[in-house]
C-alpha cells in the first residue's frame, strides 16, 4: 500500500455515521458486538493461534498476544459494561443568550476519529472500539504485525456489527501495519482528531516527537510512596509492600520508597519479610544502604543516581532516606513523572500540605498508588493513564472522548 | 546563552510560589501590576521606542509593535478585567466516596508553567502575563527580537509587582530571543506543561512540528457562510458582508461564500455595491463567474482550486455556487479548517441540520462568524481561537488556564 490517506478519509467520513446515531443506537450496537465475539469465538481463537504459532515460545509478549475462551467471555462483558455507561456526547456544557440576541451554546460532541497506536495486545481492539463507538467516535487502528490475524477477525465481527447498522465499516478501519506508513498517520491532522499510543516507552516517545495529530501521553509511572515520621508504620508497611508487589508490571506500581530519617532504623527492617517472600531488589541509597546490610537483606544494592527517576516494571525499587517533607517534595519535584505519588501520614496538615504541593495526575493520602485506574475510580474501563495536563489527567477513560462544540444561533446579528 | 534550561527551571520552581497565592491575592497582584503599568508610562513608551527606530517605516509589523499612551491606559483596564474575572482553579469537578473507604475529588488546579511563543505585539507580554497569574500559572514568554526592549520594560513592571508579593521573578520570565534555543522551549517537557504559539501559521506549523510539550494550536481560519435557498436575503447580505470586510485580518473573517444555485442570480448581485466600496476582489467559481461578470462587477477573478481552503486576511474572498445542503456540507468538511462556519436560512430543521453536521469549533445560523471570540462569549481576554480538539476548542480564555488533579485520601487501602 502507498499511502494510508484514502482510507483515513474514509474513517473521517465514516464519523459523520457514527455521530449521528443515538444513545439507544449505540448501546445496542455494542451488546451485538459483545454477542458476535462470543458467537465468532472459533473463528477468532483459530486467527489468534496463526499469530500465535509465529512467535517464539519463550517471547515475554506471548501471554498478550493470547486470546483464549475465558479471556473472549470477559472481552464481552467488558463491552457489555461499556454499553452500560452514560454517552458522553451530547451534554450541554454552557448555555446563555448574549447581549446581542445570540443564542449560545457550549455541548460535548464526539471527537471524530480517534487514532490508537499499539502492540501484541489483541483486547485492544475490541477494548478500544468499544470505547469509541460508545462515544459516538470513528476510529483508526494500528495494532502491530505480531497480531494481525487475531485484529482482522475481530474487526471482521464489528464489521458484521456494522453492517447490520448500515454504518460504513470504514468506522473502524484497521490499518496496515508497515512501519513506513506510521508517519502518515501522525501527521494526518486532516482526517485524525487525536493519537493515543498503548504500549512501550519507546513508542509513546516516538509519537510524541512525530506527531503533529493532537497526542495524549498514556506515560511511564515513576511513583513515589513517602513515609513520613508521623506515619502509622503498620499502614505504611502494608501500602509500600502492595504497591510494589501486587502487580509490578503496570505503570502504578512503586519505584521509590521516600523515608524520613528520623523512622528509617525502625520502618525499613518492617518491609524485610514481604520483600524476601517476593524476591524485590532494593537499590538503596547511602543512609538506607548500611541499615539494610545491617539488617541482613538479600537482593541489596548501593542505588547509582539512574536508579531514582527509573520506571523498574519489576520485583524491584530504590529508597531513599530524606530529611524531611521539604526534602521529599523536592525529590519528587524532580524525579517524578507525575503520574501518582503517595504519602503516608497520620499528620492531616501534613498530608494535605503534601497534596497541594506534588504535581501529579492523582496524589494519594494513606492508600495504595495501585488505585490509579478508570474502573477504581468509578469511570468504567479507561484507554491510559494521562500523565500530561491538557484535555485529560489520569485515568483516561469514555468520559474524555469528547471535545466541545459551540453553537451559536442568531437572527441576523453582525459585529462591527 | 548556551541553555535556557536553568531559565525554565527556575519558572518550573516558582510556579508553586504562584499556586500557593490564594484568588484574592492573585487579584491585588494583578491590580498592582495594572497600576505599575501606569506608573510607569514614561519608561516603557521610551524603550517601545527604540524597538521602533530599529523597525522600517512601512514595515506592516509596525503598527502591532508601537505602544503609545492610550494603548497602555486599554492594557491596564484589560488587566483589572481579568482580576475581575473568576478564578478557574481550586474547583471540585468531582467528589465521591469509593466502595473502599477512599474519598476521591478531582479538582481544578493551575496548569504549572505555561510557555508563549509570539511575535511583535508586546501586548501580548501584559495580557498573557495577567491571564496566567490570574490563573495561578508561571509562565515564560518567547517574545520576538524586534520587541526586545519594550518586552524588558513590560517584564521589569511585572517583576516589580512579584517583588512586592515576595514571589520569585521566575514566575514571569522572558527568555532570550536566540532562534538556536527555541528547540530547548518545545521540548522542555521536565519544565514547561503547555507551549501556545501566537502568530503566523508558519510560527504556528513549526511549534506543531517540532514541539513535545503538548500545543494548543490556535490555528488559521478558514471560514465558510453558506446561504441556503430559504434564507433571509437582506440578513444573508448584512452578515457575508459584514463577515468580510468588518476585519478582514483576524481569523473569524469570512473566506468562501457558497451559495445554492437555486438563488445564485438573485443573492449574489445584493453583495455588489458593498463589495465596491470596500473594494473586495472575488474569485468565483466557473458558475457564480458569469453571474457576475453580467452584472458588471469589478474586482472579479475566475477562482483556481487553491482558492477554496484558503484563509485571505484580506478584503478578499471566494464564492461557490452549490447545489444543496449536502453540497455545501461536504465542500465545508474538505476545505474548512474547523474554526468558525456559518449558515442563513429561515428553515430552522435545516438549519439544525448544519449545526449537527458541520465539525467546527463554533457554528452559527443566521449570525456573522466575526463573532468568535472570548470577550464576544462572556469568557474574558483570549489567548487565541483553538482548531483542535483536545483541552479547549474555540476561544481559549482564562478558564481553560487549569488542568485536573485526582486528590486520594484514604486509611490504609491496599488493591491487591
Amino acid at each position: 500500500m502507498e499511502s494510508i490517506l484514502p482510507l483515513l478519509e474514509q474513517t473521517h467520513l465514516a464519523a459523520s455515521a457514527v455521530r449521528a446515531l443515538t444513545d439507544t443506537q449505540k448501546q445496542a450496537l455494542l451488546l451485538r458486538i459483545a454477542d458476535l465475539v462470543l458467537e465468532n469465538q472459533a473463528i477468532i481463537l483459530a486467527e489468534n493461534q496463526k499469530d500465535a504459532e509465529k512467535m517464539a515460545e519463550n517471547d515475554p509478549k506471548k501471554d498478550r498476544l493470547l486470546l483464549h475462551e475465558k479471556r473472549l467471555i470477559d472481552l464481552a462483558q467488558s463491552i457489555r459494561e461499556v454499553a452500560a455507561l452514560p454517552d458522553p456526547s451530547g451534554e450541554i456544557l454552557l448555555e446563555r443568550t448574549l447581549p446581542n440576541g445570540i443564542h449560545l451554546r457550549k455541548i460535548a460532541v464526539p471527537l471524530g476519529v480517534v487514532g490508537i497506536i499499539y502492540e501484541s495486545r489483541p483486547n485492544v481492539t475490541l477494548d478500544v472500539s468499544a470505547l469509541c463507538l460508545r462515544s459516538g467516535n470513528a476510529v483508526a487502528l494500528r495494532g502491530g504485525s505480531e497480531a494481525i490475524h487475531s485484529n482482522l477477525a475481530l474487526v471482521a465481527v464489528i464489521h458484521q456489527a456494522l453492517d447490520e447498522w448500515a454504518i460504513p465499516r470504514a468506522a473502524v478501519t484497521l490499518l496496515p501495519t508497515d512501519r513506513a506508513l506510521m508517519h502518515e498517520l501522525l501527521t494526518a491532522t486532516r482526517y485524525v482528531d487525536i493519537i493515543i499510543p498503548r504500549g512501550s516507552d519507546a513508542l509513546i516517545q516516538f509519537v510524541r516527537k512525530n506527531a503533529t495529530v493532537p497526542t495524549i501521553e498514556t506515560g511511564a509511572g515513576v511513583c513515589h510512596t513517602y513515609v513520613h515520621r508521623a506515619a502509622d508504620l503498620d499502614k505504611a508497611q502494608a501500602i509500600v509492600v502492595n504497591a510494589k508487589v501486587s502487580r509490578p508490571s503496570v505503570c502504578n506500581s512503586l519505584d521509590t520508597v521516600l523515608v524520613d530519617r528520623e523512622i528509617a532504623e525502625q520502618f525499613l527492617p518492617m518491609l524485610q519479610a514481604d520483600f524476601d517472600k517476593w524476591q524485590v531488589t532494593v537499590l538503596a541509597d547511602e543512609t538506607a544502604f548500611p541499615i539494610l546490610e545491617k539488617a541482613g537483606w538479600k537482593r541489596l544494592q548501593m542505588a547509582q543516581t539512574e536508579d531514582f527517576g527509573r520506571e523498574f516494571l519489576d520485583y524491584k525499587c530504590s529508597i531513599k532516606v530524606v530529611e524531611n517533607l521539604d526534602a521529599a517534595l523536592e525529590h519528587i519535584r524532580q524525579y517524578s513523572s507525575r503520574h501518582s505519588e503517595a504519602i503516608i501520614s497520620e499528620d492531616a496538615a501534613v498530608c494535605q500540605q503534601f497534596i497541594e504541593r506534588v504535581d501529579a495526575a492523582v496524589v494519594y493520602a494513606n492508600a495504595s498508588t495501585r488505585f490509579t485506574d478508570g474502573g477504581e475510580f468509578g469511570l468504567g474501563a479507561e484507554i491510559g493513564i494521562s500523565t500530561q495536563k491538557l484535555h485529560a489527567r489520569g485515568p483516561f477513560a469514555l468520559e474524555k472522548l469528547v471535545t466541545e462544540k459551540w453553537i451559536a444561533v442568531g437572527d441576523g446579528q453582525v459585529r462591527w
